[in-house]
């Protein structure tokens, strides 16, 4: 497989295309940004982090049934995925009240939600991530009221696994974004990363955090807390 | 019928108690109020065009089959209404880009709708009426899944027959805001006021506003504006 040209250079990845068309090499970066850019830091061994704990998890997901993008790590910080088109839709998937809901609602963060939500934001950069419903999706013809319910349901799937999956690395999985895409065949697939970018993730017994609020809240070491989840979650430790 | 106690002061309205139970007193306040308060002008004769449009509005919506909360207009700024308790959403109808969805969704104000939107704000002053989803308001419990299908369809209803009226009034109905409430014996029925405060109105060859965006966006005479949907609705004229 030969890296070719890059094809796009995002906040935290960047996506070379390779000689073989239906695929792309990722390369995970060592940035951090938060509020839509305007907080950014360099923080070594975070794009190794993400790379390996992304890894992990979309293995264990395609082993448990969710098709996904991920076709093998090839080094510490670079994978083979498969090429979609991505839907710019951000699919989040909240079982604990945290961050913008506990805003929105003004409910505490921490209190357990009884029903799963999931909700739908516009991926637009320049729009900053705006709250979406089927009503806006429709209009803005960003996918049809049956490919939502396909990825409401994808959604709430990965969430069983992960719940399961963390809880027994003693952690609880607050809440997580999730980005789909559509292959050349035309189906859906879930697609970009899943790491502590990308999901809240509380100790279970302490609530001490261990994902990106620690770089946002400047409550800790980024590096440490995304090393104590791959460490949970039984990867190599290059530490 | 006899005024009793405040029960309630809101931004545009003051709600007394009658020697009825089942009966407000509402009396139109002469406060022009935007931006969740920030923004705030004492506007003579604003309760009076008020009060007299949804008198005219409800009662034509009435008649059309829409059951609703008003009784009878009793003063130039007082109306009697059936008490009900207010379901604490914001169902706004658009049918053109207009204001907070041109901003949300990026796309110019003036575009028309293929298809109606339908949104529902959670009303509550000190979170800035934000915008939610059916997952929201269930973890809020403040409508069942069924409760928002009614809401919905009457608001769909609501718009097919107002703009018909408005058409033939020469005025394009961009949007607008509802309130329902819950009556004794549990009936979801139409509250609160239609509005040039509620609705956004642009003629319908020069698209003129003739709405509260007057006053917003400081672009004209308010009084002004709403004399002018007050006459075309073919009400009496007090100028
Ligand atoms: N399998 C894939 N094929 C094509 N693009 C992908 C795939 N997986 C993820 N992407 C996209 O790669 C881009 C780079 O990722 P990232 O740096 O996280 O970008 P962003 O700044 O938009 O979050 C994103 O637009 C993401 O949607
Ligand atoms: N039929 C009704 N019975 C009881 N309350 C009502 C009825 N219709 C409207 N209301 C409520 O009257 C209050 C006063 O109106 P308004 O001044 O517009 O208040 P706000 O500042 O909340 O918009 C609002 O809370 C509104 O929901
Ligand atoms: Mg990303
Ligand atoms: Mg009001």
């Amino acid at each position: 497989m030969e890296k070719l040209d890059l094809l796009y250079e995002g906040k935290a990845k960047r996506i070379y295309r390779t000689n073989d068309e239906g695929i792309v090499w990722v390369e995970y970066k060592d940035s951090a940004t938060a509020f839509n850019g305007e907080k950014k830091a360099q923080i070594t061994g975070k794009g190794r982090l993400n790379n390996e704990i992304t890894s992990l998890l979309f293995e264990k997901l395609k082993n448990e049934g969710i098709q996904n993008h991920f076709i093998k790590k090839i080094s510490e910080t670079e994978q083979l995925v498969q090429k979609v088109d991505i839907i710019p839709l951000e699919v989040v998937v909240r079982n604990i009240i945290a961050g913008s809901l506990s805003k929105r609602l003004g409910i505490e963060e921490g209190i357990s939600l009884e029903e799963t939500i999931v909700e739908f934001y516009y991926k637009n950069d320049d729009l900053g991530d705006p709250l979406v419903t089927e009503d806006h999706i429709k209009t803005l013809k960003l996918a049809t009221p049956e490919q939502l319910q396909i990825l409401r349901t994808i959604g709430l799937k990965v969430n069983d696994i992960l719940l399961t999956h963390f809880s027994s690395c003693n952690l609880r999985l607050v809440d997580f974004k999730l980005e789909f895409g559509i292959t050349e065949d035309g189906q859906i697939i879930l697609a970009d990363e899943i790491s502590p970018d990308t999901c809240r993730l509380w100790d279970k017994d302490t609530n001490e955090k261990f994902d990106k609020d620690v770089f946002r809240r400047d409550i800790g070491n980024l590096t440490e807390a995304y090393t104590e989840i791959l460490n949970r979650l039984g990867g190599k430790q290059h530490v």
